[in-house]
């Protein structure tokens, strides 16, 4: 049902990157569900969390390992969430963790766990820990594509994005993996997403570059509007490069990098859209004409929510007053409906608060018709915007969150 | 599809108001669109109305309307909303008022007009002043339930309410017709309300007492967390019972309404929910234990709206992961998710942050089988409280609002 998604890229080594796959049989069987990053020692690692107040166990360990040593490795399991675990939740993520430093020889503190399924099941430390040694012994530069099986959950392909850029006789590169389909309104992450460079940079710089890309990005993403337990963005800096480390976002090599990163994060976002659950439509929805960008970005999102417009979406139906009822009912301060203008696919639907004069059923049908939908909607207030991509809502949808579990 | 909604009650005549319906053959042939309330001289009339700043033409007609002259009559057609219409729409709208006012002989200001339907086309005023005269006709005080249907769109059942009770000696009847099974996400107001009582009441205690079982019924209740730019719902006070005018809510009298007319809502509000589109559940979402209501009102609404967990209801499925995963992220401040509980069906399924030691899958499915369901979520942070009702989603919902206008 994937939506324009193109074939996972090939991804070339990251120096500084090996990844190993393995099958713990955590929920199914003949599936790779355990997923080794090892990292070279002094890359920098930066990462964004869920906001979610039933954040994860292993997200909590995350956070707090993150800032104790040089993170060397990323341990992720897919088939169960460890989330909705309360204490022993901790612990056995804990155990992982252990596990892993102990076949390799680093401290606890260098392990970042991750885990993504079902919520709220004991996780199977003994199946995670069984499986490692084998996930370490087929480390290589080259299992990208693995990687991206290894970390799917409802998704139906794998989600990758590699670009690469030169700077003053270097060149550097990016790549990166994501996964998710469903439960996905990031706040503050994805997810998951794990994007990897050669460049060499300060982990603060790191860290600011994430956090500002994340949200225009992952942060602009929404399927169903249900904030997950788990989400997690890990962006790592080899520094394999050759480069003189960055040491502050202005550097003209951070705004290179900048550009190139976006692109990579911008692309494994929305790769998790055209994958969503049960979607037939990418859809960008663009909201121009703000006074301030929040009001922008909250009738981008009330939009993308809307079911009565998903549904609309999924059978073609340029039922355009629906779009127009959820902005009135946006709670945008000020709003005069008499200048709300829409259009759709480049046609105009609907300006000073009723159907264009020229609009013809026709037009809203030829509008609707492609698989890629961009709607814009000005407010005619002030000259702030904001860009949110989302899905349609399906029968497809209702049967795969009616059957997850059972 | 409609869960538990029982048979159109016997509503026997409300002293002062008569019913007349028509075909006018706005959307479909041989189906009761206009629907007409009389109301006899004197009677106190009040409203509440949608807050969506897209309102339709009507409502903004109606409001006006309501505060210029003595209420006589209101003319409700079904088949066409009348909303996203600019300024023609406001003037279709008062040429059915005119049409009405001249066959009646009393000042257009008297008349209060209702639509509900298709968004964004223009209302056929000919085809609603055709078929007035047919409507008048055929007044009566018996046509409750010809009234109850006529109001219909896509609700598969007509949906009613009568109470009495006795004060003092002597009898008062609150009787009401509402209609609504998508785009209700009621704020202020519901779809379409009318709820008559011959009771004598001052209109600013009639209206004083509609706002607040307002918010304890219509503004309660969720289906698919949409704004409807036509929500009304409208009280009438007859003083046909023989009462003294009551003057101020503190009067006895008036409490023992509030009780009789809390009931005649809430019935009408639950009938919405229960034929909400595609419903095969009707659902109690009660959140304890805040610290104010509005953040128990906020977090009972997000677990009502959720995609996630309307389909895991749809399923019966006892995923109550998603239940807390949505409690998480609703924005509760302080809270602690290791105090949070979470009873469903009176089984206690999660408590200190995670499953309850004692639950088994098995409580959880008993628990998710009835088309009754009551979750019970305490936060564990203070004494206040709120109650909302909604349905769950299902294959059914996505069929009638992808195929609504096709």
């Amino acid at each position: 049902m994937a939506v324009g998604l193109h074939d996972f890229p090939l991804i070339p080594e990251i120096k500084g990157i090996r990844i190993g796959v393995a099958e713990a049989g955590i929920k199914k069987p003949n599936k790779k569900d355990v997923v080794i990053f090892e990292l070279c020692e002094g890359a920098s690692v930066a990462g964004v969390f869920t906001q979610n107040a039933f954040c994860a166990a292993p997200v909590r360990i995350c956070q707090k390992h993150l800032g104790l040593a040089g993170s060397r490795y990323l341990l992720i399991n897919t088939g169960n969430a460890n989330a909705g675990t309360g204490k022993s939740g901790l612990e056995t993520a804990l155990k992982t963790c252990e596990a892993l430093a102990n076949e390799t020889g680093v401290s606890v503190e260098a392990i970042l766990p991750f885990s993504t399924g079902v919520i709220g099941e004991p996780l199977p430390v003994a199946k995670i820990v069984a499986a490692i040694p084998s996930a370490l012994a087929n480390l290589s530069a080259d299992n990208w594509r693995s990687a991206g099986v290894g970390i799917m959950t409802t998704d139906t392909l794998p989600k990758g994005s590699i670009r690469t850029f030169e700077f003053d006789g270097l060149t550097y590169s990016i790549a990166g993996i994501s996964k998710g389909a469903g439960m996905i309104r990031p706040n503050m992450a994805t997810m998951l997403g794990y994007v990897c460079s050669d460049i060499a940079m300060d982990v603060d710089v790191l860290q600011s570059i994430l956090k500002d890309v994340v949200n225009k990005s992952f942060n602009r993403i929404t399927v169903d509007s249900d904030t997950s337990t788990n989400d997690s963005c890990i962006a790592v800096a080899t520094g394999m490069a050759g480069n003189t480390k960055v040491t502050s976002v202005d550097e003209p090599l951070a705004q290179a990098f900048i550009v190139a990163f976006t692109e990579v994060m911008q692309e494994l976002a929305h790769a998790i859209v055209r994958d969503g659950e049960g979607a037939t439509k990418f859809v960008t929805v663009e909201v121009v004409g703000a006074v301030i960008e929040s009001d922008a970005t909250k009738v981008a999102f009330e939009i993308a929510h809307s079911p009565l417009v998903k549904t609309a979406l999924f059978a073609s139906d340029p039922n355009w007053g629906r779009i127009l009822a959820v902005v009135g009912r946006a709670g945008v301060e000020g709003l005069d409906v008499d200048r709300v203008q829409l259009h759709i696919n480049g046609f105009e639907v609907a300006r000073d608060g009723g159907r264009s004069p020229d609009y013809l059923e026709e037009h809203g049908k030829q509008a609707m018709a492609p698989q890629e939908i961009h709607i814009v909607l000005d407010l005619g207030m002030g000259v702030e915007s904001d860009i949110v991509w989302t899905t349609d809502f399906s029968h497809e949808y209702v049967t795969i969150n009616a059957e997850y579990r059972t």
